[in-house]
């Protein structure tokens, strides 16, 4: 399976973000591959967009990395694709699309869809590696 | 099980570090945790210690994040455990140590112990979250 079909089909990825001052930080997320968008939700809707440390990040600082690996106890069969891009918040109606593509990805999402704020990554850069002897 | 206890039982973990400007870097790393310190080891010895970017950032920006999580279709067994802490770069005698928690957490190691440079991660906040209802 290539890179971006491997990265597409994971079901969770894990999301770096730094603040101004370059602080990184990180968490899981579930996450929907569409072309060069990921998007990932905030399930609730936070009090204010700044509630969230990942959130107050990409404010300050757009620049992100997402991650989705496999590991294995034999190493011969890990693998990782990485993604790096610019991400936005999105709040309002533009939220719809990108939760769609949660919801359609995600069975958990069907009956209670995610009602906070959207981060929109527009994928620059694709990175894979996957163990070679 | 608590925090402490889950991250050091966890197989993979996951490292963000940041560049001098700030550019989140995001890679899966085998990892042991001893006390307040967490060790990860490149397998093989670099041409030169700039060689990976992971330690090139460190170089730049010793402030690293390091987490393990759990994932599972049923989203109420979700957890993970962060540790923010200061990175430094050993590439003398003193990888011996940390190079031996590496090896007997995982026999992997045992016929071919690291051979690279080790990072030496200083914890200095432990978060954790799981999910409740």
């Amino acid at each position: 399976m290539d890179a971006r079909s491997l990265f597409g089909a994971a079901r969770v990825a894990h999301l770096a973000t730094a603040d101004g001052q370059g602080t990184p930080h990180l968490v899981p997320v579930v996450f929907a591959l569409h072309g060069d968008v990921a998007a990932i939700a905030v399930d609730h809707k936070p009090k204010r967009s700044t509630d969230l440390k990942r959130l107050r990040n990409i404010e300050a600082n757009p620049r992100v990395s997402l991650l989705a690996d496999h590991y294995d106890e034999d190493w011969t069969r890990l693998w990782w694709v990485r993604v790096d891009g610019h991400a936005r918040i999105l709040t309002g109606d533009d939220r719809a699309e990108p939760v769609s593509w949660l919801v359609a990805k995600y069975p958990q999402y069907a009956s209670r869809p995610p009602a906070g704020p959207v981060i929109h990554i527009a994928i620059t850069t694709w990175r894979g590696w996957a163990y070679r002897g």
